[in-house]
């Protein structure tokens, strides 16, 4: 049985991250999906909760026609960035035989440690990426929701996401959490 | 939709677990399993890696034919005893009903906080135990064997877990650890 | 007994923080004096300690001729902002009937967990900012001392306290810390 | 204007606990009363909330006639020993002149690093201490009442601190803890 | 070049460390030494801080006439133990051939990571241990300084670390810390 | 033996490190070089991990002709920045009679917790600086070969720590670390 583990963080879940999983759907028995920083939520970088997230990923593979019967959730503090993060990932996982991440820095760290990382089909990463969606929900555009899954965007209202992402933009709070 | 939290460290998983797991199954439509003491591996109390006891879980449940689908983990690294690691819990896992746990003080901490706890039908709580089958292991005794689904036996051995409980029973190790 | 509780840094305690403290005087029995990031000091978010902020708030408090014996303190180290946070202070907290606060961002997060959030009576929130003090003070400009009270602008003085602000203002040091 | 700091963990607050608040009264102004392990909750050695234990201290100090006016609350969470934790309670708390403490280990930490240790006057150390207490609270017997100032009996019971304390002890749960 | 890795506590250093040091000597070009719970300090387990150990460290070395410049001291702080420990030893540590270690368990934890793991000759295992020494200095017998180098004898008399054994004995105090 | 202390992150080594290093040599016996934010590695800010930054130090050490066995390497973890700082910096360190710092805050932090804190000999701060040297490897000129001693330069090449500069400059990760 063939395994791929995917990292990010969804927040939110984007049709980046959709391309990703259904390329890797298309490859592989079963998905890891590695959700990051999962102990921060309410942050301009992290708004939504672990929960919330599982939430969409879970709706959005449905929505697709996906078997959920092949994904394998995992949910990871935020860590201290450093090589040894990962094997923090390795001990929460389930054996995988490759990586895929949007992110060029955790694609180093896992090929300076020996892992296969594996390159998604090229699509608008400028766009398809969740600092810029944030953005544009804390602006009050409406634009965001052409970047997200109709279940998603429907999730998102239904919990009251664009005014949590609205107010969070607006000033920061006291704890640490990252500045991307 | 109903949901039903289940947590439990799986160290390892054993039939009281499948006992409260297919009694999840016939009452919810979903089963959010939360193992806990993610982040730690490799000591008497918590020999099995949380990749390992993800593993257990799934073959457990694939063997007993339900639907892995159903299921959703969550991964929950170790937290000081508190109040708040209900909140903790909750900050990581969608929404639920209800809780099923074999542990009376958690059992108690989700009552404090006002959640719905489910008592799963009786069992033998004194065989069906973690720190029994551990003991077991290091005993030398195939025992054990006797309280863990056939799947899961075949696994332990497959990675050597009896050789590992073996040595981790003989001498301890110096780094933090709880003593149950 | 009617209980109020207030969480701020207090980097430094400015008129801001006197207004709502009197405010809770007026409708409460007891205030609660939340410290948040009790763990920090010396930083340029944070130049100052928590004994030396719980100084600053008992002496503008005696200034104000106001009773000491209806404040208890409480200290709470930095946390990872999340959901969860709320219930950290709550564990940390004799029971409490409101929240006040001036940060938008706690004010939300007690809100979704259900409590009660009370809004001062409106005040110049543009200069009655920590951030903004603590500039003035890095500046050189005695400006800063119009904003906070006699008795604390004495303490900064006696602690040399405008001098760190300055040096900390200076340099950025390894070790993390917000940013804000 | 003279301080002393008291550290204990209150679990539950008790005749000891008076004993030396009563002594600190008489000598100093002010007592800085520091709840160590206040990031614990619910577990054998910790049962009660770090606002709990508030709520006793000051309930206690109120039915003596003494005046709550004279005490200062600095909540510190559970931190690694070390020769260093002497200065992380130095950072919590306003300046003091003494330290006060049932604990030899504590006492040897503060005089290594140089403060002034005061001894309070002897009482029977044997049985008043939190852990028989405790022990005494789970077996049912209600002798731990005399150990206890009448308000705080009346609080626990209050909020069913008995039944927690018999639950904590009838099983362990995971997550890390102290063994006392 | 050549280099081993050693990992121990030394709560003393001890004639079995020694055995293992000189060991390492005479077939390797550097020695890494690395200090464990290099964050605990004044508890049962670990009475000296790090910056006593390797003061007894470079003691011993010079006093059997090898040479300080080729060991390099690692401090690593108290890990949770978990399969991913080994790689957080990785990132502190300059590259290394082979790990000595008189801990089963962090032997078997190299092992099952790839790493060479040399077993030094044999000694006497049942004296030449943290454990039995520490207990020899608590009861108030000499015999301890059978088991340690006379540098580190002279040295631990210096601080008054056999006192500071005894009082750490006498008495547990709240904060986390394993229990060997 | 007199020692003196220097702390400093090293990333990389740079000829401001190399002064300060030699300046103590010449002053003092021993020197104890503490490599701070040991825990991290793989960010814009701490690229290289505390493994390799010991290797350049050792290097760079030998290549001056200066004597390996009176330097001691300890290795901190990344720390809240705060007064308490100081003294987990005493824990891990053997006795020292002064500390050196190019940084204005570490040295006013030491200051005021009395230790003698030493000025060394003036040199160019403002291109003598680990962020300048960082922001010269990303931005593809060879002019960083300048500020760095030649075997620090070599192995730099070696380890390919020119490229993963390049990597990290181009896009954040998620994780907390620190924004310099």
């Amino acid at each position: 049985m063939s395994r791929c583990l995917i990292i990010a963080r969804f927040q939110p879940l984007h049709y980046g991250h959709m391309h990703v999983i259904e390329h890797c759907f298309s490859l592989y028995d079963e998905l890891v999906i590695v959700i990051g920083m999962a102990s921060q939520s309410h942050t301009p970088e992290n708004p939504f909760t672990t929960g919330e997230r599982i939430e969409m990923i879970r709706r959005a593979i449905k929505w697709r026609g996906l078997d959920l019967s092949r994904i394998i959730t995992v949910t990871l503090p935020t860590l201290e960035v450093s090589r040894s993060a990962v094997h923090y990932v390795k001990l929460y996982s389930p054996d995988f035989d490759a990586v895929v991440t949007l992110n060029p820095i955790i694609r180093r760290l896992f090929l300076e440690e020996g892992y296969r990382v594996v390159e998604p089909p090229a699509f608008n990463r400028e766009l398809l990426r969740g600092s810029v969606i944030r953005r544009l929900m804390a602006s009050g555009s409406s634009e965001w929701k052409k970047y997200v899954p109709p279940p998603v965007v429907e999730y998102i209202e239904e919990i009251g996401g664009v005014e949590r992402v609205k107010e969070l933009y607006r000033e920061k709070i006291p704890g640490y959490y990252v500045t991307v």
